[in-house]
Order: structure tokens, then sequence, then C-alpha cells
């Protein structure tokens, strides 16, 4: 499923890093919210809330959670994050897509 | 309104100028295509197809349609540019977030 459907979108954009990370806010009809976005080439520390799963839409990234090691994830692949914690991204070369789930 | 209702969004943004501009493509109900983006600080030409107004929903930005002078729009306001033309936009400080609106 390339588009999210019967949902909500927020005109403005979040934007991360000197607009090295950029998304758009969500929200389902049950009250889901979601953010669809890009990381460009950069290396980012992102802080958490609640749990994430950054789900890859396209491209690729390298990621490191807190005392792990740096893994990929590319398109059709997802990795979590904890709630309050923090994890690495590196993007090199074309841009990361992605979908993050929240909680 | 800041945001957009029963929409479908596309989670695959649109990169434009290695990441100066990105968005994210919306439709509505009716078919109506619309899309929601950011364009960093920067100065580019964009080429249009169909006709098409950008309204400024944050930040600000210069801009000049072909043959004319240099003018301002920011939040609320919206130019105009015609099919099959261009314009250029120049951000400075702080990103442009606008929608786009098809024909």
């Amino acid at each position: 499923m390339s588009q999210f459907e019967n949902v909500s979108v927020v005109k403005q954009a979040n934007v991360y890093f000197d607009g090295k990370c950029i998304s758009h806010s969500v929200q389902f009809a049950d009250g889901t919210k979601k953010s669809v976005g890009v990381v460009l080439p950069a290396t980012l520390t992102f802080n958490t809330g609640v749990p994430e799963t950054m789900e890859c839409v396209a491209g690729a990234c390298r990621y490191k959670l807190k005392d792990g090691d740096w893994q990929s994830s590319r398109a059709g692949e997802s990795f979590s994050i904890p709630g309050n914690s923090s994890f690495d991204i590196e993007v090199v070369g074309e841009p990361y897509h992605y979908v993050c789930h929240f909680g």
C-alpha cells in the first residue's frame, strides 16, 4: 500500500536538524497518529518519547539503538525504538523515506 | 484550517533539488490533488506543467514569475503560476511551508 487512505494531514511540516529530516503528521479516523517523512543524507540522533517504529518506504539507512550495534534498514523493513530512548540514523546517497508509527 | 481531512497521502515524498524542496502528495475524495511541502533556505527555479497556486502555510518567500518582478508571500497569502511556465523562489532563514494547488 503506497498511500494512506481517509486520513487527515497537517499542512505544516515538522522540520528537524535544519531540514535534514522533514515529516508531515497524519491522523487516522481512530485517532492513531503517524508521520510520513524523509531523512536526507546525514547522520542524526533522535530522541523518542513514546516508542516508535520506523518503516522504510524507499531508500535505506543504517541505524543504531542506544547500546546497540549499527544495523541496516531498507524499503519494506522496519525497526523499533523503545520510549524515552534515542537512536542514531545514518543516510548516505539517496534519501530515506519513512513512515513513523507511534506507541 | 490547519489540516486536510479525509484525504489520501502518498507515503513516499517528492524530493527536489537535493532536498531543498520536499513535498507529499495528497488526494481528495473528488480526485483533486494537492501537495504539502517545504522549501528550505535556497533560491530555486521550478517549472510548471498545469497551472499552480502556492499557498503559504508558514514562513515566507520571495518569488518571481517569468517576466515578472520579485514579490513577497507570507503565511495566509498565495500566488499563482500559469501552466507551462516557471518561477523563481527565494527562501531565507526559516523554511517556507506551502500547499500547492494544481489546475
